[in-house]
């Protein structure tokens, strides 16, 4: 499915509609089968002893996805998450970066899902993966 | 499994453990079969529109089975979240707070098992379940 | 939400439908918050060692909240498994059959949730818990 | 991690130890990353219209999951399947085998993850995703 908002357009309406959290995450690819996101961690997103947060991660995840939604939706999407299924599986790497690799499955008239690794920023194994599920509303 | 840690030493935990989020909350029962806790939606928590946005209520559901697990073990733990599932079902009510309810499934040598009801206060339908696993560290 | 189809109705519709599995299940409990499902437990559903296998306590979780949708919607329906989330989290006992309690956590236009804990029957400790998400076919 | 089963040694194992579903299943790529197996659809895996069950799919992503460990671990390994969250995204077509690529995502001292892609053969849209926790027992 073609992409219908890139990088600089998602990044807007992010800013605009998720004002509180708009600057945590940095947009570095849009593609066909593959969006990237990265979380720019900050003392806010960390729990003791410096491991990124839970919450932070599913934010993080839930964006990705969301946004990969967005890129063939267009921005009258407003896509409802239903339903995350996260595994957390490394600590993440301190005093580094998070990046989220978000495929889209199935963008369905009523559903779509997607999944995503992440990985702290030059690593290769995965700390965490998630698949989500969103709900489309009906189009205007 | 006999509860080892009441809510006044739980709080005292979270404050000195969990200091960036402990205002968030206030635990409000904690019994054998049912721990709940409380957040305090602040503008923090919301999304655009005035909900209370999805990473708030996975940190909500995630500290409600932590804190189950800790009741049990004590503060010697330092159980890991490996796994969560999460269903959004409802829009939560407009400036009401969320109510937690967990249960403890399973307290296991490794892993512990709980699951989570969250409603807005005052109702009864709940806005989202989800179930956690954690990783129980190995004895000292 | 009230029930409109009762435990013979449920079962004639399984009998019908699901023909191949229809002999697995006896419906025990049919409530507004509860409907409870036995796994007769066959040599076919057993794993070495005589533990129900896997596939066999998923399918016990989806037919309970199944059954659990279809007693309020009625025998039109024809929802639709699109996620399930399983624990398992102890060894069902040898020999004994498996008992599903199900409940219904939301039944929206588009989609249905609920939960369901999985015991040996006799026991108190669950030995798996899901959540499901059905999708609702628009009406006809 | 390098692989010390192969695709003979994991299918002898599982006709032994999994004697009942062996037959379901043919091992078709065993390497570092991915490891695909094919379930060879029969009556008995059918739901009404033709289509593959939910629990058929759940089989078939746990055995292509826990072949991947084992492919890892040697078969002294006898991995425990704690936790499997399966989204079914679109039905398969009728009267075609369904393959699964199974990623081995994390193999630690005692939780394996991996992550599965289901789709009919021949075709690019997966019909199911999941992914699977393993608890892995202490080495004798």
């Amino acid at each position: 499915m073609a992409i219908i908002m890139q990088e600089p357009a998602l990044m807007e309406f992010l800013a605009r509609d998720f004002a509180q959290v708009a600057d945590d995450f940095t947009i570095t690819r849009v593609e066909e089968d593959l969006l990237e996101v990265r979380l720019n961690v900050e003392d806010r997103h960390l729990r003791p002893g410096g491991t990124v947060s839970g919450p932070s991660m599913f934010a993080l995840a839930d964006v990705a996805v969301y946004l990969a939604i967005l890129s063939r939706l267009g921005p009258v999407a407003l896509a409802v998450t239903t339903n995350c299924s996260i595994d957390f599986m490394r600590k993440p790497a301190a005093g580094r970066a998070l990046v989220a690799q978000a495929r889209l499955l199935k963008l369905g008239r009523v559903l779509a899902v997607g999944d995503v690794l992440i990985r702290s920023e030059g690593e290769s194994a995965p700390v965490a993966r998630a698949g989500l599920t969103y709900s489309i509303p009906p189009a205007r």
